[in-house]
């Protein structure tokens, strides 16, 4: 029987295990991508690991997410990534030049090679047959490094497009079909791969868009083929040469099926305050509005801005509504200049602002109180818009026109009374233009890196003693969240490449005292429920904590991605055997753990500790690959020994 | 005896005292200007005199100052300033329309009127031979409601222009030069008049520039003569019905004269942090720049961007160098995009933004840590741009194009070896757009005024009791500045329309319980040294301080402003007859003022206070209009009494 193209792409590219869902596989890595958001801390990793250049085909470090510039920090961060991006052999894309998944998408992804990127919507890459993997910060700095990523083994989910999208519905409407039918936890522990007929009537931008949004799924990633379109994408950037043809065989299989006719998409709406809680844009017609943002991360794109431009060509955005477009590249505005429509845009009211990720990630932006904001983003999680209590609706970009149109929320069909549909495609030929984008020189030795006062180097951690003696600092309860551990926000955001001063935010809504306490006392414990560390992947919630000493997290369960973050930065992830043991310790408590080191080597699922003289039996499942991390002091130790052993 | 301009302006529009230097005068006020960062509070002022509609010939209102919309205060201010503005009369300038400043040149300034603005650089408009004044935000709310506006009669200083501007140099180093040459207090009570040939070699924007500069030194505004020169202005704006010709008599007279010859005028810069810190530009050549800023409060008319778009033409900017654009409105960013400018930016790497005034009030774009930044703003405080120990030079347009290109401060001269002088000169015919700015309904009573929850109602003071009990709440030292009284910064300014909120700030930084304890009290006290209040023009100094329950202040000594500001809010600015009593009084003594209201009202000068038992003498040296105010609570008091008397 024939493989699927997931399969395909894995297989070439798998380094360590078995293609068997829910399996831990190892890959080779590409490519690279980081954003300024997570690249400063994960820049700083790679240094930690003294190699001193990278060792993939091509690093990308982004300048897109802090552009506000309300002090010096976000500056010294772009001169500090700038100066790391030239020492280490990374491309950088300055600030301006536009979100990094567009740009990408540009300039760099390559059909059927796989790319690791600190951003979840990294799959926007699968627009070009690229099996692109969001992943944590340490994940993309050791890729970099050229060491394999680790993942458990996905099912390949194929999704099957039939026909083609009706005037005014576009890729935008196909992922929130997905989203309608699946949730957000429809694609956990899958890669979708979309296949049949239906494929060739999208788009490279378009499949983007789709791919972009899977994340919203839950997904692995997403994959296209990579074919006449994928190559008319590439040719039009003057890429044609990386192009290759890519598909499914023709028999091949699937864990899982699905089917799309495109052509019985509606225009679709997500509704406050999730992406799949979509209705057709026809249920809530009517609904006054008072923002509409166009572009960043998602529909962006040329197409996406210049059928805008087209719609609001020679008319006017209604009185009282606030018309945002943020362009995904400083390529696409050059273009869409050139083909006439910033102009358009201009004289119809809207409010252009500079390529990047802005409003989006509640950079700038933010709706006013109990206003109604439509934008084409990919997510409308409640506040993520900077506004307590926000009404955001997320919707493509011919929704997004057609509000700015009547100011209320309108199927994008109705415009077909105003003017033809537009029916805009992208150029045959981008206007190309890379002065954003800072190419590395050969040998990055004489590079000397910038760092301002709040870029502070990756803490140097030592390795597991021989035995733990330690205090327990904080006891919590059940489903404790990453966001409770580390607080986001714009107070704590800036420092997230300044561990010694992030650090002192560690459970502050729950114990502002807990930071000074843990500092004081040295080597420390904490003690937690079931699902400890649930919600975002953070690895500040593992890394700040270990800053203050923290060598142990005991708990009744731990989620899956915070378990691996501590054990990425050594802190150890112990179980309650009998989880009636969480109510025989409390705060203050000693606690000591004799031979945990020897335990640990020895693959010990077993690790007995004691609280003020009694024992407690608890549980370390983790594979030797994980035990040689802990015993080392965390992953970057592992790897420090590795380059200097 | 022949008059000057500024003289026969002010005599048109005299309606109380002499046109004698340092006497009190009262002129009628023909236009106002609001932003929004003065502008939330000002129309809630205005809103608090009771009178339905603005009874100026046009009241402004523009929204360029908070763009950043980091959470929801912004867009909230934006929503009600639009519909306060549609209920008094009031045409609005929305976000994305441009600053204040070069949008109300194009669309609304009249030769020979007054225009009284809430914004510092309102002498912008003597570039359209307009009187304009900036001041505080009450100030403008009472022109706003008709009340003419008082003032210290102004020296007229006649400064004569002579030769032309050669090649490279532009109005921003005439206005350099002078800060050269005077300082920044050079222009303190004084009106400047520009005369003389030199001046028909100055288009209406190079004017502009040297008006809104004037307020660098301390000049209560610029006028220039309205010429053939402003006739093509408004007639390319589509408004020569608005033109008159304006001048000096052949024989006029000025109080006090300078003269400069055009064609001396060298490239200037104005090195950190004071923009009287002038130097020729030759001087500091080679010093290596970080970051230029074009355009926001002056310098971002199309003169001067397009100048920048042609040096930068078929160039790259500068590796390491983040180049950006502030248009200074949507006019003046259309007109350069129809000139085929803004793709010239775009390919050079520039980073252009919407139009506003951005990174010129520390609203973004602030520079890293040690960073060189060259910008064409008018001021380069220490801090202002938002980054402590900051390293702000001020020059001109072509300036900041050359160290663009070669990323170190060049002489523009040098620029010749590139390219031919371009000579750009403003449009014959602009392209005019008024998609950005709403005009009031004919009637606004239907209209609802949108208030979000951080938009506060000007709180109600009563009147001067019969005699004061007080407590003095803190006693301060000498030279205390109204920053120190009412902190600024990122973490009060959002509350600047909810005076409730910001008044917890009074004192925070000299003693953090002062709003606390002052609240407790009651009525309180303040006890100063000599020079009480210096600094900043803010009214908030006295407004929270009032709303906190504080009703007399006692120095030695008070600042001009803010002395009028605290009788604008019904606080007694007491002064010691002998300077030596201010140590007899201490933090927390009781204060009795008996016959308080008796005495203000009757005139008197001295008034008696008793401290603890003994007598301490005071002063109140006030106008009798000042003593109306006192006695009623407040100018806003008095104003409401006569709407509604």
């Amino acid at each position: 029987m024939g493989e699927n193209l997931a399969r395909k792409i894995l297989k070439e590219h798998l380094v360590e295990g078995e293609l068997v869902p829910g399996r831990e596989i190892a890959i080779r890595i590409d490519q690279t991508l980081l954003q300024d958001a997570t690249g400063t801390m994960a820049m700083l990793e790679f240094m930690a690991t003294g190699i001193p250049r990278v060792k993939v085909g091509l690093a990308a470090q982004y300048v897109d997410h802090n552009l506000l510039q309300t002090d010096n920090k976000n500056a010294d961060d772009h001169v500090f990534l700038a100066t790391a991006a030239q020492k280490f052999g990374v491309h950088l894309s300055k600030p301006g030049n536009g979100v990094s998944h567009q740009v990408h998408l540009e300039r760099f992804g390559v059909p059927g090679t796989t790319l690791l990127g600190a951003d979840s919507h990294t799959p926007t890459a699968a627009g070009l047959g690229q099996l692109a993997i969001g992943a944590g910060g340490l994940d993309v700095a050791l890729a970099m490094a050229g060491y394999p990523f680790h993942l458990t083994c996905p099912k390949i989910w194929g999704v099957k497009l039939t026909g083609q999208l009706q005037p005014w519905v576009s890729g935008k409407d196909v992922i929130l079909e997905m989203l309608r039918r699946h949730t957000v936890k429809g694609g956990v522990g899958k890669i979708i791969e979309y296949y049949g007929p239906g494929i060739a009537t999208l788009s490279a931008t378009d499949r983007a868009t789709i791919g972009n949004m899977g994340a919203e799924l839950g997904a692995t990633t997403t994959v296209f083929p990579s074919d006449d379109n994928t190559r008319a994408f590439l040719e039009a950037q003057g890429r044609g040469d990386v192009w290759r043809e890519l598909s499914a065989d023709a028999d091949a299989s699937y864990d899982e099926y699905d089917e799309i006719d495109l052509s019985q998409v509606v225009p679709l709406i997500a509704c406050p305050s999730s992406p799949d809680n979509v209705v057709p844009v026809s249920e809530i017609e009517g609904l006054k509005v008072d923002q509409v943002i166009v572009g960043s991360s998602v529909n962006s794109s040329f197409r996406d801005l210049m059928t805008v431009c087209r719609i609001l060509e020679g008319r006017r955005i209604a009185p009282g509504l606030a018309f945002h477009i943020n362009p995904g590249s400083r390529q696409v505005l050059e273009n869409v200049v050139a083909h006439g429509g910033f102009m358009m845009l201009l004289l119809a009211g809207g409010q252009v602002h500079q390529p990047g990720c802005l409003g989006c990630i509640g950079m700038g932006q933010a709706p006013g109180t109990n206003q109604v904001s439509l934008r084409t983003f990919p997510r409308n999680f409640p506040g993520r818009s900077g506004t307590k209590e926000d009404r955001v609706y997320l919707c493509s970009p011919e929704t997004a026109a057609a509000a700015g149109v009547f100011g209320v929320v309108t199927d994008p069909r109705k415009l077909s009374e105003l003017l033809p549909w537009p029916d805009v495609k992208n150029p045959d030929r981008y206007l190309v233009d890379d002065a954003g984008i800072q190419a590395p020189p050969e040998d990055g030795g004489p590079v000397e890196i910038v760092t301002g006062p709040n870029i502070v180097p990756f803490p140097e951690f030592p390795a597991l003693p021989d035995q733990l003696d330690v205090e327990v600092i904080i006891k919590v309860g059940d489903n404790v969240s990453t966001d409770t551990i580390m607080p986001a926000g714009n107070k704590v955001l800036p420092f997230r490449s300044n561990i010694p001063a992030i650090s002192k935010f560690v459970f502050e809504q729950a114990d502002p005292e807990f930071a000074i306490r843990a500092a004081e006392k040295g080597d420390g414990a904490v003690v937690g429920g079931e699902n400890y560390g649930q919600g975002s992947s953070r690895e500040h919630a593992a890394l700040a904590p270990r800053y203050l000493g923290i060598r142990v997290k005991i708990a009744k369960s731990f989620a899956r991605i915070h378990r691996s973050n501590l054990i990425n930065f050594g802190i150890l992830p112990l179980v309650f055997k009998d989880p009636a043991d969480y109510d025989r310790i409390k705060q203050g408590d000693r606690i000591t753990i004799p031979r945990l080191r020897e335990l640990t080597e020895s693959g010990a699922t077993e690790i007995p500790i004691r609280v003020d003289g009694a024992e407690i039996v608890t549980l370390l499942n983790a594979s030797q690959r994980e035990r040689r991390e802990l015993v080392a002091g965390g992953l970057l130790n592992t790897v420090k020994e590795e380059n200097h052993g």
